[in-house]
Protein backbone atom coordinates (compact mmCIF):
# COMPACT_ATOMS: atom_id res chain seq x y z
CA UNK A 1 0.00 0.00 0.00
CA UNK A 2 1.59 3.43 -1.33
CA UNK A 3 2.33 5.72 1.78
CA UNK A 4 -0.41 8.18 1.45
CA UNK A 5 1.76 11.97 1.34
CA UNK A 6 0.03 15.19 2.72
CA UNK A 7 0.89 18.79 1.64
CA UNK A 8 2.50 19.67 4.94
CA UNK A 9 4.23 22.60 5.56
CA UNK A 10 7.87 22.06 5.52
CA UNK A 11 9.04 22.58 9.55
CA UNK A 12 12.83 23.43 6.92
CA UNK A 13 10.91 26.25 5.56
CA UNK A 14 8.60 27.18 8.11
CA UNK A 15 12.33 27.80 10.38
CA UNK A 16 13.86 30.20 7.04
CA UNK A 17 10.86 31.80 6.96
CA UNK A 18 10.87 32.53 10.67
CA UNK A 19 14.04 33.77 10.23
CA UNK A 20 13.10 35.65 7.34
CA UNK A 21 10.15 37.33 9.64
CA UNK A 22 12.73 37.78 12.50
CA UNK A 23 14.99 39.59 10.20
CA UNK A 24 12.08 42.07 8.78
CA UNK A 25 10.85 42.54 11.97
CA UNK A 26 14.31 43.75 12.91
CA UNK A 27 14.78 46.08 10.24
CA UNK A 28 11.54 47.14 11.20
CA UNK A 29 12.14 48.01 15.05
CA UNK A 30 16.01 49.75 13.67
CA UNK A 31 14.38 52.25 11.21
CA UNK A 32 12.06 52.94 14.15
CA UNK A 33 14.41 53.52 16.20
CA UNK A 34 16.50 55.61 13.67
CA UNK A 35 13.67 57.68 12.97
CA UNK A 36 13.00 58.27 16.41
CA UNK A 37 16.46 59.14 17.76
CA UNK A 38 17.13 61.22 15.01
CA UNK A 39 14.26 63.16 14.79
CA UNK A 40 13.21 63.33 18.46
CA UNK A 41 16.56 62.69 19.58
CA UNK A 42 18.57 59.84 21.44
CA UNK A 43 17.68 60.90 25.10
CA UNK A 44 14.34 62.30 24.41
CA UNK A 45 13.07 58.86 23.18
CA UNK A 46 12.44 56.24 25.19
CA UNK A 47 12.23 52.34 25.02
CA UNK A 48 8.38 52.86 25.39
CA UNK A 49 8.01 55.42 22.47
CA UNK A 50 9.83 52.84 20.18
CA UNK A 51 7.48 50.39 21.24
CA UNK A 52 4.23 52.25 21.10
CA UNK A 53 5.47 53.43 17.60
CA UNK A 54 5.66 50.01 16.60
CA UNK A 55 2.80 48.62 18.33
CA UNK A 56 4.69 46.29 20.21
CA UNK A 57 5.21 45.17 23.81
CA UNK A 58 8.13 46.35 25.98
CA UNK A 59 8.65 42.59 26.49
CA UNK A 60 9.24 41.91 22.48
CA UNK A 61 11.44 45.43 21.73
CA UNK A 62 13.41 43.43 24.63
CA UNK A 63 13.96 40.15 22.33
CA UNK A 64 15.84 42.15 19.85
CA UNK A 65 17.74 44.96 22.07
CA UNK A 66 19.09 44.93 25.56
CA UNK A 67 18.66 48.49 26.06
CA UNK A 68 18.34 51.94 24.20
CA UNK A 69 22.32 51.90 23.63
CA UNK A 70 22.41 48.28 22.19
CA UNK A 71 19.78 49.55 19.99
CA UNK A 72 21.50 52.60 18.49
CA UNK A 73 24.35 50.60 18.39
CA UNK A 74 22.55 48.17 16.06
CA UNK A 75 21.34 51.16 13.97
CA UNK A 76 24.60 52.73 13.42
CA UNK A 77 26.09 49.10 13.00
CA UNK A 78 23.51 49.18 9.72
CA UNK A 79 24.92 52.31 8.55
CA UNK A 80 28.90 51.60 9.15
CA UNK A 81 28.01 48.40 7.01
CA UNK A 82 26.31 50.21 4.71
CA UNK A 83 28.83 52.49 3.80
CA UNK A 84 31.61 49.17 3.90
CA UNK A 85 29.28 48.42 1.01
CA UNK A 86 31.21 50.75 -1.08
CA UNK A 87 34.29 49.44 -0.65
CA UNK A 88 33.97 47.52 -3.85
CA UNK A 89 34.45 50.06 -6.35
CA UNK A 90 36.58 49.67 -9.70
CA UNK A 91 39.96 48.78 -8.00
CA UNK A 92 41.58 49.72 -11.02
CA UNK A 93 40.71 53.52 -11.38
CA UNK A 94 42.85 55.96 -10.17
CA UNK A 95 43.13 56.59 -5.97
CA UNK A 96 41.14 60.17 -6.29
CA UNK A 97 38.50 58.25 -8.18
CA UNK A 98 37.63 55.60 -6.14
CA UNK A 99 38.07 57.86 -3.27
CA UNK A 100 35.38 60.20 -4.72
CA UNK A 101 33.44 57.12 -5.17
CA UNK A 102 33.76 55.79 -1.79
CA UNK A 103 33.13 59.78 -0.17
CA UNK A 104 30.46 60.34 -2.30
CA UNK A 105 28.33 56.82 -0.62
CA UNK A 106 29.45 57.40 2.70
CA UNK A 107 27.97 61.32 2.55
CA UNK A 108 25.06 59.49 1.02
CA UNK A 109 24.40 57.29 4.04
CA UNK A 110 25.15 59.86 6.25
CA UNK A 111 21.78 61.92 5.29
CA UNK A 112 19.80 59.11 6.04
CA UNK A 113 18.23 58.12 9.42
CA UNK A 114 20.72 55.48 10.26
CA UNK A 115 23.90 57.26 9.35
CA UNK A 116 22.26 60.57 11.18
CA UNK A 117 22.62 57.80 14.42
CA UNK A 118 26.16 56.55 13.42
CA UNK A 119 27.19 60.46 13.31
CA UNK A 120 25.18 61.26 17.28
CA UNK A 121 26.77 57.97 18.47
CA UNK A 122 30.05 59.68 18.74
CA UNK A 123 28.34 62.58 20.95
CA UNK A 124 27.00 59.82 23.81
CA UNK A 125 28.65 57.88 26.43
CA UNK A 126 27.10 54.60 25.71
CA UNK A 127 28.37 51.47 27.00
CA UNK A 128 32.00 49.99 26.62
CA UNK A 129 30.09 46.67 25.30
CA UNK A 130 27.52 48.27 22.89
CA UNK A 131 29.98 51.00 21.75
CA UNK A 132 32.89 48.61 20.33
CA UNK A 133 31.44 46.89 17.68
CA UNK A 134 30.55 50.73 15.85
CA UNK A 135 33.88 52.03 16.82
CA UNK A 136 35.36 48.74 14.85
CA UNK A 137 32.96 49.85 11.94
CA UNK A 138 33.90 53.75 12.28
CA UNK A 139 37.91 52.78 12.42
CA UNK A 140 36.90 50.85 9.00
CA UNK A 141 35.82 53.64 7.28
CA UNK A 142 38.63 55.60 8.08
CA UNK A 143 41.11 53.06 7.21
CA UNK A 144 39.68 52.56 3.94
CA UNK A 145 39.44 56.63 3.40
CA UNK A 146 43.52 56.63 4.70
CA UNK A 147 43.89 53.77 2.27
CA UNK A 148 42.72 55.31 -0.93
CA UNK A 149 44.65 58.43 -0.39
CA UNK A 150 47.87 56.48 0.16
CA UNK A 151 46.83 54.58 -3.25
CA UNK A 152 46.15 58.02 -4.84
CA UNK A 153 49.69 59.65 -3.52
CA UNK A 154 51.31 56.60 -5.09
CA UNK A 155 49.37 56.43 -8.49
CA UNK A 156 50.13 60.67 -8.60
CA UNK A 157 46.33 61.19 -8.90
CA UNK A 158 46.54 62.67 -5.16
CA UNK A 159 49.30 64.99 -4.03
CA UNK A 160 51.73 63.77 -1.33
CA UNK A 161 49.44 65.27 1.88
CA UNK A 162 49.42 64.52 5.78
CA UNK A 163 47.14 61.55 5.66
CA UNK A 164 46.27 61.23 8.54
CA UNK A 165 44.92 64.60 9.18
CA UNK A 166 43.27 64.76 5.11
CA UNK A 167 41.30 61.68 6.51
CA UNK A 168 39.83 63.44 9.59
CA UNK A 169 39.24 66.86 7.40
CA UNK A 170 37.56 64.48 4.92
CA UNK A 171 35.87 62.37 7.74
CA UNK A 172 34.71 65.71 9.49
CA UNK A 173 33.09 67.66 6.59
CA UNK A 174 30.79 64.32 5.98
CA UNK A 175 30.02 63.51 9.58
CA UNK A 176 28.74 66.97 10.28
CA UNK A 177 26.27 66.35 7.14
CA UNK A 178 24.11 63.58 9.83
CA UNK A 179 24.45 66.83 12.22
CA UNK A 180 22.70 69.61 9.83
CA UNK A 181 20.74 67.68 6.85
CA UNK A 182 17.51 67.41 7.01
CA UNK A 183 15.70 65.45 4.30
CA UNK A 184 12.58 68.30 3.96
CA UNK A 185 15.48 71.22 4.27
CA UNK A 186 15.64 71.97 0.54
CA UNK A 187 18.69 70.17 -0.72
CA UNK A 188 18.36 66.84 -1.61
CA UNK A 189 20.98 64.46 -0.32
CA UNK A 190 22.43 64.01 -3.77
CA UNK A 191 23.35 67.56 -4.34
CA UNK A 192 24.77 67.83 -0.61
CA UNK A 193 27.01 64.57 -1.43
CA UNK A 194 28.10 66.30 -4.90
CA UNK A 195 28.84 69.47 -4.30
CA UNK A 196 30.84 68.29 -0.36
CA UNK A 197 32.58 65.19 -2.26
CA UNK A 198 34.09 67.81 -5.75
CA UNK A 199 34.44 70.77 -3.02
CA UNK A 200 36.68 68.71 -0.69
CA UNK A 201 38.57 66.74 -3.31
CA UNK A 202 39.27 69.39 -5.55
CA UNK A 203 42.52 70.48 -3.83
CA UNK A 204 43.82 67.06 -3.36
CA UNK A 205 44.92 66.72 -6.78
CA UNK A 206 48.13 67.39 -7.81
CA UNK A 207 48.52 71.25 -9.21
CA UNK B 1 41.36 124.06 60.82
CA UNK B 2 42.10 122.07 57.62
CA UNK B 3 40.35 118.99 57.11
CA UNK B 4 42.22 115.86 58.45
CA UNK B 5 41.97 113.89 55.44
CA UNK B 6 42.80 109.52 55.92
CA UNK B 7 44.13 107.34 53.13
CA UNK B 8 40.88 105.27 52.64
CA UNK B 9 40.22 102.71 50.13
CA UNK B 10 37.83 104.71 47.77
CA UNK B 11 34.77 102.69 47.62
CA UNK B 12 34.55 103.09 43.43
CA UNK B 13 37.75 101.55 43.16
CA UNK B 14 36.84 98.65 45.91
CA UNK B 15 33.63 98.49 43.32
CA UNK B 16 35.83 98.14 40.31
CA UNK B 17 37.95 95.32 42.44
CA UNK B 18 35.05 93.75 43.13
CA UNK B 19 33.49 93.77 39.97
CA UNK B 20 37.25 92.48 38.45
CA UNK B 21 37.23 89.87 41.14
CA UNK B 22 34.28 88.37 40.39
CA UNK B 23 35.26 88.42 36.36
CA UNK B 24 37.68 86.28 37.48
CA UNK B 25 36.09 83.99 39.36
CA UNK B 26 33.83 83.38 36.79
CA UNK B 27 36.56 82.46 34.42
CA UNK B 28 37.72 79.99 36.61
CA UNK B 29 34.32 78.68 36.88
CA UNK B 30 34.21 78.45 32.78
CA UNK B 31 37.28 76.86 32.76
CA UNK B 32 36.86 74.34 35.45
CA UNK B 33 33.77 73.66 33.63
CA UNK B 34 35.07 73.27 30.41
CA UNK B 35 38.08 71.19 31.66
CA UNK B 36 35.69 68.53 32.97
CA UNK B 37 32.77 68.68 30.57
CA UNK B 38 35.32 68.71 27.91
CA UNK B 39 37.59 65.29 30.01
CA UNK B 40 34.41 63.62 31.60
CA UNK B 41 31.86 64.47 29.37
CA UNK B 42 28.70 67.00 29.69
CA UNK B 43 26.68 64.50 30.68
CA UNK B 44 28.77 62.77 33.52
CA UNK B 45 29.68 66.37 35.27
CA UNK B 46 27.60 67.42 38.12
CA UNK B 47 27.74 70.63 39.49
CA UNK B 48 28.85 69.32 42.22
CA UNK B 49 32.04 67.52 40.46
CA UNK B 50 32.71 71.54 39.34
CA UNK B 51 31.85 73.00 42.80
CA UNK B 52 34.29 70.36 44.39
CA UNK B 53 37.23 71.10 41.77
CA UNK B 54 36.60 74.49 42.34
CA UNK B 55 36.01 74.19 46.17
CA UNK B 56 33.22 76.23 46.58
CA UNK B 57 29.88 75.56 47.39
CA UNK B 58 27.03 74.89 45.46
CA UNK B 59 24.90 78.08 46.17
CA UNK B 60 28.51 80.07 45.54
CA UNK B 61 28.08 78.21 42.05
CA UNK B 62 24.27 78.97 41.47
CA UNK B 63 25.90 82.87 41.73
CA UNK B 64 27.36 82.47 38.35
CA UNK B 65 25.01 79.84 36.62
CA UNK B 66 21.42 79.00 37.10
CA UNK B 67 22.09 74.97 35.95
CA UNK B 68 24.20 73.18 33.78
CA UNK B 69 22.53 74.34 30.82
CA UNK B 70 23.45 77.93 31.35
CA UNK B 71 26.97 76.73 32.49
CA UNK B 72 27.71 75.20 29.12
CA UNK B 73 26.23 77.87 27.25
CA UNK B 74 28.61 80.42 28.91
CA UNK B 75 31.28 78.26 28.30
CA UNK B 76 30.57 78.09 24.55
CA UNK B 77 29.89 81.98 24.41
CA UNK B 78 33.23 82.24 25.54
CA UNK B 79 34.45 80.38 22.70
CA UNK B 80 32.26 81.88 19.88
CA UNK B 81 33.49 84.99 21.18
CA UNK B 82 37.29 84.27 21.05
CA UNK B 83 36.61 82.81 17.15
CA UNK B 84 34.53 85.94 16.33
CA UNK B 85 37.38 88.39 17.14
CA UNK B 86 39.15 86.80 14.48
CA UNK B 87 36.80 88.50 12.22
CA UNK B 88 39.16 91.98 12.79
CA UNK B 89 41.93 90.47 10.12
CA UNK B 90 43.06 92.91 7.71
CA UNK B 91 40.22 93.92 5.53
CA UNK B 92 42.26 94.62 2.14
CA UNK B 93 43.42 90.96 1.70
CA UNK B 94 42.29 89.43 -0.66
CA UNK B 95 38.87 86.90 0.37
CA UNK B 96 40.95 83.94 0.48
CA UNK B 97 43.82 85.07 2.40
CA UNK B 98 41.01 86.58 4.57
CA UNK B 99 39.03 83.32 5.06
CA UNK B 100 42.47 81.04 5.64
CA UNK B 101 43.14 83.67 8.44
CA UNK B 102 39.53 83.11 10.14
CA UNK B 103 39.64 79.75 9.53
CA UNK B 104 43.03 79.39 11.14
CA UNK B 105 41.60 81.23 14.23
CA UNK B 106 38.30 79.05 14.22
CA UNK B 107 40.20 75.93 14.12
CA UNK B 108 42.91 76.96 17.32
CA UNK B 109 39.52 78.04 19.35
CA UNK B 110 38.20 74.46 18.42
CA UNK B 111 40.71 72.25 19.63
CA UNK B 112 40.69 74.37 23.29
CA UNK B 113 38.76 72.50 25.91
CA UNK B 114 36.11 75.95 25.46
CA UNK B 115 35.70 75.23 21.99
CA UNK B 116 35.30 71.60 22.42
CA UNK B 117 32.36 72.73 24.68
CA UNK B 118 30.86 74.95 21.63
CA UNK B 119 31.01 71.50 19.57
CA UNK B 120 29.74 69.27 22.22
CA UNK B 121 26.60 71.99 22.54
CA UNK B 122 25.18 70.75 19.31
CA UNK B 123 25.09 67.38 20.52
CA UNK B 124 22.79 68.03 23.55
CA UNK B 125 19.45 69.61 23.65
CA UNK B 126 19.52 71.94 25.81
CA UNK B 127 16.84 74.79 27.28
CA UNK B 128 15.77 77.52 25.07
CA UNK B 129 17.14 80.48 26.98
CA UNK B 130 20.73 78.72 27.65
CA UNK B 131 21.06 77.85 23.65
CA UNK B 132 19.60 80.92 21.96
CA UNK B 133 22.91 82.86 22.35
CA UNK B 134 25.10 80.03 21.14
CA UNK B 135 22.73 79.62 18.10
CA UNK B 136 23.89 83.38 17.89
CA UNK B 137 27.44 83.06 18.22
CA UNK B 138 27.49 79.96 16.06
CA UNK B 139 25.35 82.23 13.50
CA UNK B 140 27.63 85.08 13.42
CA UNK B 141 30.88 82.40 13.15
CA UNK B 142 28.85 80.90 9.36
CA UNK B 143 28.07 84.01 7.90
CA UNK B 144 31.42 85.46 8.31
CA UNK B 145 32.57 82.70 6.60
CA UNK B 146 29.84 83.03 3.91
CA UNK B 147 30.87 86.90 3.81
CA UNK B 148 34.39 85.66 3.29
CA UNK B 149 33.79 83.15 0.45
CA UNK B 150 31.64 85.95 -1.45
CA UNK B 151 34.04 88.47 -0.76
CA UNK B 152 36.87 85.85 -2.42
CA UNK B 153 34.15 85.21 -5.30
CA UNK B 154 34.04 88.62 -5.93
CA UNK B 155 37.61 89.53 -5.71
CA UNK B 156 38.65 86.29 -7.80
CA UNK B 157 40.84 84.88 -5.36
CA UNK B 158 37.92 81.72 -5.04
CA UNK B 159 36.32 79.89 -7.92
CA UNK B 160 32.39 80.52 -8.13
CA UNK B 161 31.00 77.49 -5.21
CA UNK B 162 27.80 77.33 -3.77
CA UNK B 163 28.37 79.48 -1.09
CA UNK B 164 26.23 77.50 1.98
CA UNK B 165 27.18 74.55 1.19
CA UNK B 166 31.12 75.08 1.21
CA UNK B 167 30.55 77.06 4.37
CA UNK B 168 28.92 74.05 6.10
CA UNK B 169 31.93 71.74 4.52
CA UNK B 170 34.31 73.89 5.89
CA UNK B 171 32.91 74.39 9.95
CA UNK B 172 32.15 70.92 9.77
CA UNK B 173 35.93 69.41 9.53
CA UNK B 174 36.47 72.07 11.71
CA UNK B 175 34.10 71.35 14.34
CA UNK B 176 35.12 67.66 13.93
CA UNK B 177 38.70 68.71 15.35
CA UNK B 178 36.90 69.29 18.77
CA UNK B 179 35.58 66.09 18.58
CA UNK B 180 39.04 64.16 17.94
CA UNK B 181 41.94 66.68 19.28
CA UNK B 182 43.03 66.11 22.29
CA UNK B 183 46.22 67.93 23.53
CA UNK B 184 47.53 65.05 24.41
CA UNK B 185 47.66 63.04 21.22
CA UNK B 186 51.11 64.32 19.94
CA UNK B 187 50.04 66.70 17.29
CA UNK B 188 49.71 70.24 18.18
CA UNK B 189 46.57 72.48 17.34
CA UNK B 190 48.67 74.81 15.46
CA UNK B 191 49.94 71.99 13.38
CA UNK B 192 46.57 70.48 12.89
CA UNK B 193 44.89 74.15 12.22
CA UNK B 194 47.54 74.20 9.26
CA UNK B 195 46.90 71.14 7.58
CA UNK B 196 43.20 71.37 7.81
CA UNK B 197 43.03 74.92 6.40
CA UNK B 198 45.11 74.36 3.62
CA UNK B 199 44.13 71.06 2.50
CA UNK B 200 40.67 73.06 2.75
CA UNK B 201 41.08 75.83 1.17
CA UNK B 202 43.26 74.51 -1.66
CA UNK B 203 40.37 73.56 -3.85
CA UNK B 204 39.03 76.87 -3.35
CA UNK B 205 41.17 78.90 -5.57
CA UNK B 206 40.23 78.95 -9.22
CA UNK B 207 42.40 76.66 -11.45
Amino acid sequence: MPVKTRAVKSPWIAASARAIERAEKRTAILQTAAHLFSTKGFQKTSLDDIAVALGITKPTLYYYAKNKDDLIAQVAGLASDEILKAREGDENAPGLEQLKYFLRRYAGVTSTETGRCLVMLADYDIGEGAGAEVRTGKRAVDQHIRDLLALGVRDGSIAPCDIKLTTFMLAGSINGIGRWFREDGGLSAEKVAEVFVNQMTMGLAPR
